[in-house]
C-alpha cells in the first residue's frame, strides 16, 4: 500500500475507471479519495486548487506534485512501478503502446465522451470538460454516434490481426478500449455489434479478469 | 545520421513540424521522406500500406515497426536517444511533461486543427483526418476560435508562473505550444494577443533558437 500517493477519483467516471483497472492489473494500491461528481465536487475550491482543469482523476505524489490527464497518470505509475509494465519495457514497445492507447482514446473514448457531453440535458453550456464553458452543438451527437461505429469496425479489424490492441500482450491500450466499450454501451446504448466476433472474444476474456472490475 | 530510421513527413504539416523541431533540439538526424499533401500522396496505396490512418508524420524503425501519432514518435525518439531528454528523465518528470504536452495539444493544437478542418472548402467531407469521412460542422468553427482564445489565456497564466510550459526546463510541451501558435497565426489569423507579455517573451526566445526553424 503506497499511502503517500493519493488518487482523487470517482466510481462513476470512465476516466477514473481506466486508472483503477491499470492499478489493479499492476497490483499497485494507493490512497483513494472519492470526488462526488453528482454533488459537483470537482468544481469546489478545494478540488480546483488541486486540479484547475476540474476533472477526475488526479494523482498527487508524496512531494505534492500533481499529475492530471489519464495517460500521464498511467505513465507515472508504469515508470515508478516497473514490475509488469503496461506501457512497454523498451523504446519500441513504449512507442507502439502509446500509439495504440492514443488511438483507442481519440477515436473511441473521446468520441463517446463528445457525444454524451453534447447531448445530455444536464451538460448544457458544458460541452467540453475543463475550466471553460462551451455550448453544446447538437450536430456532434449524430457525428459522434457514427464515429463510435467506425471505432468498433476498426477495432474488430485490429483484433482479427492481433490478440491484443497493441500486439501480442495485454497493455494500457486494451484498458482504454475496454472502458470505452462499457461507456458506449451504458451511455449511448452502442454495444459491440453482434457480428464482431474477435472483439467479443477479447472483451469477454478481459471481463473475466478480476482486475477489470476495479 | 541514423539512416535506418525513416521519417515520412511534409514541410507544410504542423504535426510534422512538431517532430522536426523535436529532432533538431535533440540533435538527432535521420532519413526524411517527403509526402506531398498537395498531391494527396497520404492517400496513395504505398503510403496507406505504411500508415492506414493516412496522416503524417510516420516513423519507421529499422525492423519495419511503424510508429504513428506525434506523441508516440516523440516517445520513441526520447527513449532511444536519451541524451538531452525532452520528455523527462525520471517518472515524475515524464508524467508532468506528458500532462502539459497533452494539454497544449488537446486545448491548443487540436482546437486549431478542428477549426481549420471544419471551415476549409477543400476539406468538405473530411472534417477529421484519418480513414473515415465525416461532414464539416460549421458551428465548430466559432467554437474553435473561442477555444483558441481560451488556450492563449491559459498559456499566458502558466508562463507567468513558470519559464517553460512544463516548469523550469524546455520540453516537448513547449514545442507543441510553439507550433500551435504558428498554426493559429497562419491558418486562423489568431496571433498571440498583444497584452500577453509572458507568452510573447517565451515565444520570441524559442523562435531565436536555430532548432525551432526546423
Amino acid at each position: 500500500m503506497n499511502a503517500n500517493l493519493k488518487l482523487y477519483q470517482s466510481n462513476g467516471s470512465p476516466n477514473s475507471r481506466r486508472v483503477r483497472i491499470f492499478l489493479a492489473e499492476k497490483g499497485v494500491t494507493l490512497t483513494q479519495v472519492a470526488i462526488d461528481l453528482g454533488a459537483k465536487e470537482q468544481f469546489s475550491d478545494a478540488y480546483v486548487a488541486i486540479n484547475p482543469r476540474r476533472v477526475v482523476p488526479t494523482l498527487v505524489l508524496e512531494d505534492g506534485t500533481v499529475i492530471g490527464e489519464v495517460p500521464a497518470i498511467m505513465r507515472y505509475l508504469d515508470e515508478a512501478f516497473p514490475t509488469k509494465p503496461l506501457l512497454g519495457a523498451d523504446a519500441k514497445e513504449k512507442a507502439v503502446i502509446q500509439m495504440w492507447e492514443r488511438r483507442m482514446e481519440l477515436e473511441g473514448f473521446a468520441a463517446v465522451m463528445e457525444t454524451v457531453r453534447n447531448r445530455a440535458a444536464g451538460l448544457k453550456g458544458r460541452a467540453i470538460a475543463g475550466p471553460h464553458d462551451y455550448e453544446q452543438i447538437p450536430a456532434l451527437v449524430d457525428r459522434g454516434m457514427e464515429r463510435v461505429k467506425d471505432f468498433y469496425t476498426d477495432l474488430e479489424a485490429r483484433l482479427n490481426e492481433q490478440p491484443f490492441v497493441a500486439g501480442p500482450a495485454l497493455s494500457a491500450a486494451d484498458i482504454t478500449a475496454f472502458v470505452t466499450i462499457g461507456f458506449a454501451t451504458n451511455a449511448l446504448q452502442l454495444a459491440i455489434p453482434e457480428a464482431n466476433a474477435a472483439t467479443s472474444r477479447w472483451y469477454n476474456a478481459l471481463a473475466a479478469r478480476e482486475s477489470f472490475s476495479a
